[in-house]
C-alpha cells in the first residue's frame, strides 16, 4: 500500500511524552493557582460564528484569523480567550453572579508567518474578574499577587512584575495638551528600550506626532522617572493637582502598591514602571507586564490590566474588569530553549513498572491493583522479551521504580523493589513496598516543573 | 454603538459555571484513572494537513470533516483521536518506547446534522496501548479493568462492560463459508436488539447477503448463546476444532475472562456478549462496549478493542494495539438529562468567601493568604455593597463557607466562620478556622461527580 508521509504542520507544537508531561505539570499548577484565588474554570468553543468573533476585530488580527465556511455558516477559530469571554458574559449575563471570576486555559489560533518560536496554535492561560457596573480597585492589587503565586509555584524565582496605570499616562498627556496624540506618543515611547532616548525625541517632534521640543523633553523626563517603588511614587507627587485623571491614577497606583505588600508579594518581584503602557486602547487603569530577570529579551511572559468595558460590542451593560494572560506555548518553548525545564521532575508514564517472572500473572496483577489503589501510577510489563530488553524499556521510560515478582518472591509474599536511580534493590513484603514507593513519591509531588539554571 | 447579538453555535456545548465545574471534575478523574494505569498524556494539534488526516478516510466521515484552506494549505480539523495517534506514532516512532501507552482527552469535530444531544465539537477521552510488532493478550484483559475503575471513580455503579472477540466471529463465519459476507452479516446481526430475530433472519437470506436458510439458523443459534460468562464460554467449546481462527479467539476470550477476575472486575459489571461486533473492520481481536444498566437506549458509553495495524497508512511498521474511547461531551449531556449529576459536589469557584467589614483590608488579605497557603480556594469580596447583597452573592455562588472580619474579630485575632449549608456561625481563632474548613473539605475531595438516582 502507498504510504502517506506523516507530518505535523509547522507552527503547531507537538511534544514527545517527557516534554508533554512537563507541560501538563505546568497547566496543572496553573489550574491549581487560579482555583486557589476563587476563579471558576470555563471552556468555550474553539469555533465561533465569524460575525460574533469578529464584531470588533480589524487590521492585523483579522488577517491572521482561520476563517472558513461549512455549509451555510461563516466560521472562525478563536484567536484569543477574551473575545469568547465577552460573548459568554453578554450571552449568559442573567445566569452569572458578579464579580464573575473565571480562568480559561485553551488553544487559540493565529495564522502568523511561521518562524522559530512562533506558533499558529498555542495555549493561552487567562484569568479575569468582571464586575457589573463597578469593580473595586482591590482586584487590581490582587492580580499581581496571583501572577507572583503562579510563577513561584511553577518554580520561577527571578522575575519581576511591572505595574503602571493608564490614567497616569493619559492624565500626564492631557496636562501637556497631547490627549489626541497620546496613542502615538505611547507607541513611540514603547520603543525606548530598543532605539534609545535621542531617537524617541526625534520621532516625537517629527511630522507624524509634531510635539514641541518642550513637550518632548517633558515626556522624556517623565518616563525616565525610575528607582524604588517609593521613589517613583514620590516623584509622581510633583505632578499632582494638575489633572484629575492623573490624580485618580496616582491614587489607584498608591492603593495597588500598598495592598501588594499585604498580599505577600516581595519587593524584588514587583516594580512601578512608567514605561509600561500596553499597546491596546482597551486598557483604562492598572496595567501589568512580567519579565524574566535574566531574559528581558523574551519580553513579557504575563500581561494584562484593567479595562472599563469588556463586552461593548455585544451589550449595553457596563462590564469593567481586570485580567491577565499567559502565552503558555511560547513560554514553554522559551523555558526549554533556556534550559529552565526541571529534569528532576518524574516524567515517566508510571511510578512503578512491574516485571512478572512467572507464567501465572495473578500475583503481579494483585500487586499492581494494590499500588493503584494507593494512588501509585503502575504499569504491568507483560510482553515476552528477554530480561535485558525489559530493563532497557524501564530505563527508557525513566520509571523511578521497577518491581520483580518471581517464584521466590511470590512464595514469601514479597516483591523485589528496585530504585532505578540509585540501583539499590530490596526484597520487601508487599505492603512495605507500597509504603516505600509512596514515601519516595511525596517529594516529587512538590517538585516544580521549572528550575532556574545556576547563575 | 450597534451591538452584535452574542450567540454560541448550535452543536457546540458551552456550560454555565456549575456544570462546567462538574465536567472538569469528570475529566480530572479520567486523567487520574488513566495515569494510575501507566498511560502518558498526549496532546496533538486540532488542525492537521488534510492529506495526512484523510489518508484513510472516505464515505460518511469525510463528508463531516471541517476542511478549509489557509494560504496554500489544505487543512482539516481532527474528527477523532485515533488518526492523530497513528500519525504521531509513525512520525515519532524512533523516539518512543513500546509498548507505548498514551491517553488523550481532547476536542474533535464532526459536522453532523444538528439535533438534540448531537455535538459538532465534542471531547473524546481515549487510551491506547501500542505494541511494536507484537502486543501481549494481557493488555486486552487490563483494558476492561480500566473501564471499570474509571466509571467507578466517577460514581457510576450500574454499568456493564460487554466483551467479545472478532476472531470468534470471523472464525465462526469462516466455518459457515461466509467469510466474504462476514461484514454484512455482522452489520445485520447488530440490528437484533432493534428489529428482532425474525427480521434479522429475513435479511440474512435476502438477496443482499443470500445466506442459506441453514446458515441463517446457525447464525441465529450462535448469537442467541447467552447466560453467565461461564455458560457462554462453555457453549462455545462445542464449536472448537473446526476453525483455527475461532479456536484462537476462544483461547483469547478465555484468557481475558480469567484475568479480569484477577484485575478485580466484579462479575456483575462484565459479560461475554457474542452480539458485540463493533462496526469497524479495524478491530481484529477483543472488542468492548459498555452500557448503563438502567439506560440501554443510550447505547455504548465506552467502546473499543484490539487492532492489528494502527498506522498502516503512514508506515510499514506493524503496530498492533488495543484502545477504548469515551465520548465525553455526549456522556455528560446524557448524565445531565437522566439526572445523574451529583448536586452534592461543591461547584462554587471558592470554598470560602471572605467578607471584610473594615476599611483596612489587610487583616482580610492576611486571612485569605493563610487559607490559600493551606490549599483552600478563597475569594475576597471587596465590592462596596450592602451586607444583604453580599450574602445573596455568597448564596448564588454556592460557597460552603463565608468568613466575616469586623473590628471585634480582628482585635481578638479571630474570624466568624459561617457554614452556609447549616447556617451555623462560629467565632474561631484564625488557625482553627483554617483547620475547620480543611476538615470539612476532605469529604468533598472524595465526592464523585455522578450519583445514580435512587431506583
Amino acid at each position: 500500500m502507498a504510504k502517506q508521509k506523516p507530518r505535523t504542520l509547522s507552527g503547531f507544537m507537538e511534544l514527545l511524552p517527557t516534554r508533554q508531561m512537563q507541560f501538563e505539570r505546568m497547566t496543572e499548577l496553573l489550574r491549581k493557582s487560579y482555583s486557589l484565588y476563587g476563579f471558576t474554570p470555563l471552556d468555550t468553543p474553539i469555533i465561533e460564528a465569524s460575525e460574533v468573533l469578529l464584531a470588533k476585530a480589524g487590521g492585523e488580527t483579522e488577517k491572521q484569523i482561520y476563517r472558513f465556511t461549512k455549509g451555510d455558516s461563516d466560521l472562525s477559530l478563536r484567536f484569543d480567550l477574551t473575545v469568547p469571554l465577552a460573548k459568554y458574559v453578554a450571552l449568559h449575563y442573567a445566569d452569572l453572579s458578579f464579580p464573575f471570576r473565571r480562568f480559561q486555559i485553551g488553544k487559540v489560533y493565529r495564522g502568523e508567518r511561521a518562524q522559530r518560536g512562533r506558533f499558529r496554535e498555542f495555549y493561552q492561560a487567562d484569568i479575569d474578574v468582571i464586575g457589573d457596573g463597578k469593580l473595586d480597585i482591590v482586584n487590581e492589587a490582587e492580580v499581581p499577587s496571583i501572577i507572583y503565586q503562579t510563577f513561584t509555584s511553577l518554580g520561577l524565582k527571578r522575575f519581576q512584575i511591572r505595574v503602571n496605570n493608564r490614567k497616569i499616562l493619559n492624565g500626564f498627556y492631557a496636562m501637556l495638551g497631547l490627549t489626541d496624540k497620546a496613542g502615538d506618543v505611547m507607541r513611540t515611547v514603547d520603543k525606548l528600550p530598543k532605539i534609545g532616548a535621542d531617537k524617541v525625541r526625534e520621532m516625537l517632534v517629527s511630522e507624524d506626532i509634531s510635539a514641541t521640543g518642550e513637550q518632548a523633553d517633558e515626556i522624556l523626563k517623565f518616563i525616565s522617572i525610575t528607582g524604588s517603588n517609593c521613589e517613583v511614587l514620590h516623584a509622581l507627587e510633583e505632578y499632582k493637582n494638575r489633572h484629575e485623571l492623573f490624580d485618580q491614577g496616582l491614587d489607584e497606583l498608591n492603593t495597588v502598591v500598598k495592598y501588594l505588600g499585604a498580599f505577600g508579594v516581595p519587593k524584588e518581584n514587583f516594580a512601578v514602571d512608567l514605561t509600561i503602557a500596553r499597546g491596546l486602547d482597551y486598557y483604562t487603569g492598572t496595567v501589568y507586564e512580567t519579565f524574566m530577570t535574566d531574559h528581558p529579551e523574551i519580553g513579557s511572559i504575563c500581561s494584562g490590566g484593567r479595562y472599563d468595558n469588556l463586552a461593548e460590542y455585544y451589550t449595553d451593560k457596563q462590564l469593567p474588569g481586570v485580567g491577565i494572560s499567559i502565552g503558555l506555548t511560547r513560554l514553554f518553548y522559551v523555558l526549554e530553549e533556556q534550559k529552565y525545564l526541571n529534569d528532576q521532575l518524574i516524567t515517566s508514564p508510571a511510578d512503578v513498572l512491574i516485571l512478572p517472572m512467572t507464567d501465572d500473572l495473578s500475583p503481579a496483577i494483585a500487586f499492581a491493583t494494590k499500588l493503584r489503589a494507593a494512588g501509585v501510577r503502575t504499569q504491568l510489563y507483560t510482553e515476552q522479551k528477554k530480561f535485558k530488553q525489559k530493563m532497557t524499556y524501564a530505563d527508557r521510560l525513566g520509571v523511578p521504580y521497577s518491581a520483580f515478582l518471581g517464584e521466590d518472591e511470590i512464595s514469601q509474599g514479597k516483591v523485589s523493589l528496585k530504585n532505578m536511580t540509585s540501583g539499590e534493590q530490596r526484597l520487601l513484603p508487599v505492603d512495605e513496598a507500597v509504603a516505600a514507593v509512596l514515601k519516595a513519591l511525596e517529594t516529587n509531588e512538590r517538585t516544580a516543573p521549572i528550575r532556574e539554571p545556576e547563575g
